[in-house]
């Protein structure tokens, strides 16, 4: 069945791509950039969206859907939003194939040319804010606050599975406010949110911060982001919330008649996470078998294997390991009973390794006499004989502590890789050398920031929202630095 | 708020797009062809998605997610397939937008034209069937029962909000059999399940039935339907389940070992609804006061109003108003008070009803007092005072009566609205007149099907799979018919 996975420690890129596809998560497409995610990937996928759905309702925000194409001159009217996408965006130019007759092939038809091309969505502020400078009217218009779950594109060709794709999967909010705080506020309640879904889902423990102007996303006054640090020592950001100050209102003209009577540009914000988040879930927990999966986010989080050698045996035991899954079913876990024929216990046993199943129930003939079961967990392998009786109690007791155990080690992991420093040459030795986080004092210019990306390829992550404000002086220009930021090589 | 909506009987397709717009259920976009599905549209198409996506997982069905680009080779692969789609689909040419420097304008880079290009999927089959001819190698992996909920475009200018437009929202479901019987028996149960959708999810009763071969899905060895009759007595083809034999497992040649050792192509099904549905709807049930929607699908099933005339009365009412909320929800009915300050109640009433809610509670002082609530029905307007203290049970009865009244009138409406004939005159007074289903004799060739759509723009809408095999002879030739067929201008 599966074929082997490459050691982490021999070669993490291939660790990581083995374990995606060796757990049927997911797997390349014919098409160059682009990825098919399989049902084992999707259903992660869905658990991440319910979460997140539940969690932006609960907040008063409401889904909807804008097109999939945006008009080539939307593009262009937000300055830095064009300089941002235009140089890696799919454009539709024709509504037509045609067999060529001088080669036989399909071709566009050229009669088919469109008036004006049409860009796949890389991102839907322009379309979104084109249509609420026809919504918003007044201040009783606001706020409004506007989610979509979609698909968009950005040509990429250095594709990593989940990590970096042409097409991906996200959702995208963005909403409109009658003040500059309002904005403010919503920006920061759904960092929060994400780091919340990050910690207590993913269990990912985030540092939450600001981008620095080169790293804000195009046609952003500012960016929030959450990074997290992966066994490899590099950064990886999982979620974006953006403010936007008043720069798209102005190029879309959406003014609202504020409580004054007076006419006003709205604020904006927009954020997002996307199919990245399962590529972070892959790397943060998995190991040399396989796939390593949070209970909170896990499709099945128990499997059942019976194991028999002959008919009556069969039914005796299918009969026990039936009657656990409904009683644990009943308890809201989500539990199956691998009763297929034809595979060994032991095949099965390694297929729900590699897949990431976090807890594991062998019921042989012996247990059913007994009274037992045999239980191994994931992510420990640690394996135990466990009285039948008290599973319904003892097995969402100890998907519990899966959960919070696995945070922990991360978190743990990202202690001992995070490290203050004040000399340059040392931080070019961590950061070339077992990376991992890195703070350092810097003097707040873009070029001591590109210098540094030049030198050693780690970005300012973020200047962290913490309380640690400490002066000090610009590792590389003794410029004095306000706080120390946070720097990695990142994904 | 709302503008005034045209009477259903004066413009049909002006109703409907007054009561779409109206009750803020979609809008025109920028995008020639595209729409954007608004938060009280989305909301709907939720809960579609949401049952929907219960019955296909309770069938054993998966989700997965396959690439928006399909190669511009893919889909010449089965002959009948891109003769059905190459002539409306949107071609993706280059990978870059850049400044023209003639111009100043900007334009696809020339130097980023595409090697092959890649067409924006209309549908899938090309794309997952290249997929499954990688998963599939012996019987043990079959069958394979993937669906995917996914945007597919297909070029088409003639827009009407939900029913026909350029990019649409859909499921599409894609499975691989090993033998012919297993195949079939999917795309039949496929079809059940849609019919018990629309009928029991959207009270809209359906004639289950097998197209034509000149109305069949380009790919397809047969395609079975479900037929929907609008009020203005067109019909609407509500959901399609495709038996597609080996066409696309030889096309990308998916071949598996059969229990004989045997290689063999597998045998497939394909299957969609989409957010067409949504229009169906709409139209099924509305009125010229606006949205009516089924119970069992609206977002909102039941809208609480609070009436006060000062600040004391606000205090009782809301809190009366609070409670009745709360014991509603706590029944499981989805309900919502609306507290807004700002808006007078009959403006909240007339906003409600514009928008569908199946019922309305309003609460006063004296209804504090009493013990009592006003309850409206939107279906019917029907107003009645009733008991506090019976809402709890009462109100989910009422939900259940409204969706059963609305489920009988649409079959009523239908049954007043079909009719059998005999005679080919006759046939075009009722076509061209008032409409509605027609049943007649059909000699089964495509030349005569040809020339009544040409007459009349009747078409097949499928031979029922009914038990009422009377034969008779064709209306025009007198040639044999084994069973009459139906007939009706459509969608």
């Amino acid at each position: 069945m599966a074929d082997a996975i490459t050691p982490r420690d021999q070669d993490f890129s291939k660790w990581y791509v083995d374990v995606v596809r060796g757990a049927k998560l997911a797997d390349y497409s014919p098409v160059r950039g682009c990825m098919i995610i399989r049902p084992n990937g999707y259903a992660l996928w869905e658990n991440m969206q319910r979460a997140l759905d539940s969690m932006f309702k609960a907040t008063g925000h409401e889904n909807a859907y804008f097109p999939l194409f945006i008009p080539q001159s939307f593009l262009a009217r937000e300055a830095q939003h064009v300089e941002g996408f235009a140089k890696e965006c799919a454009v539709v130019t024709h509504s037509r194939l045609e067999v060529d007759p001088a080669t036989g092939e399909l071709r566009p038809a050229p009669s088919s040319a469109l008036e004006e091309n049409l860009i796949v969505r890389p991102t839907s502020e322009t379309i979104i804010w084109d249509a609420y400078s026809t919504w918003i009217q007044s201040w009783r218009d606001l706020p409004l606050k506007i989610n979509q779950w979609a698909n968009v594109v950005r040509w990429e060709m250095r594709t990593r599975l989940f990590l970096r794709t042409m097409e991906f999967l996200w959702q995208e909010g963005h909403t409109a406010h009658a003040t500059k705080e309002e904005a403010l506020e919503e920006t920061r309640l759904i960092l929060d949110l994400y780091a919340d879904f990050a910690e207590n889902h993913m269990a990912l423990p985030v540092i939450k911060g600001v981008k620095t102007a080169s790293e804000r996303f195009a046609g952003a006054v500012d960016t929030l982001c959450i990074e997290a640090l992966m066994p490899d020592g590099k950064a990886l950001q999982a979620g974006t919330s953006h403010f936007l100050g008043q720069n798209f209102a102005k190029a879309f003209n959406c003014q609202f008649q504020n409580r004054d009577n007076e006419l006003e540009y709205a604020w904006a914000t927009s954020w997002g996470v996307s199919t990245r988040l399962v590529g972070a879930l892959v790397m943060a927990h998995s190991d040399d078998r396989g796939l390593v999966l949070p209970p909170v986010l896990a499709p099945t989080q128990v499997v059942i294997v019976p194991i028999y050698r002959n008919d009556d045996e069969r039914v005796t035991v299918l009969e026990s390991a039936d009657a656990i899954r409904a009683d644990l079913a009943d308890a809201d876990v989500r539990v199956k009973l691998d009763d297929r024929d034809g595979y060994r216990p032991g095949w099965k046993f390694t297929e729900h390794e590699v897949q990431g199943v976090p807890l594991r129930l062998a019921v042989g003939p012996r247990d059913v006499q007994n009274g037992t079961v045999e239980l191994v967990r994931r992510d420990t392998s640690s394996k135990q004989t466990v009285v039948r009786n008290g599973l319904r109690d003892g097995v969402p007791q100890l998907l519990d502590e899966i959960q919070r155990a696995l945070f922990e080690r991360a978190r743990v992991f990202r202690e001992e890789n995070t490290m203050a420093v004040d000399d340059y040459a040392a931080f070019r030795e961590v950061i070339e050398g077992r990376g991992g986080f890195v703070y350092a004092h810097w003097d707040g210019s873009a070029e001591t920031e590109a210098k540094i990306k030049e030198d050693t390829k780690a970005t300012i992550r973020c200047i962290p929202m913490d309380d640690d404000n400490v002066p000090g002086v610009d590792m590389i220009t003794g410029e004095p630095s306000s706080r120390r930021v946070l720097f990695a090589r990142a994904y």
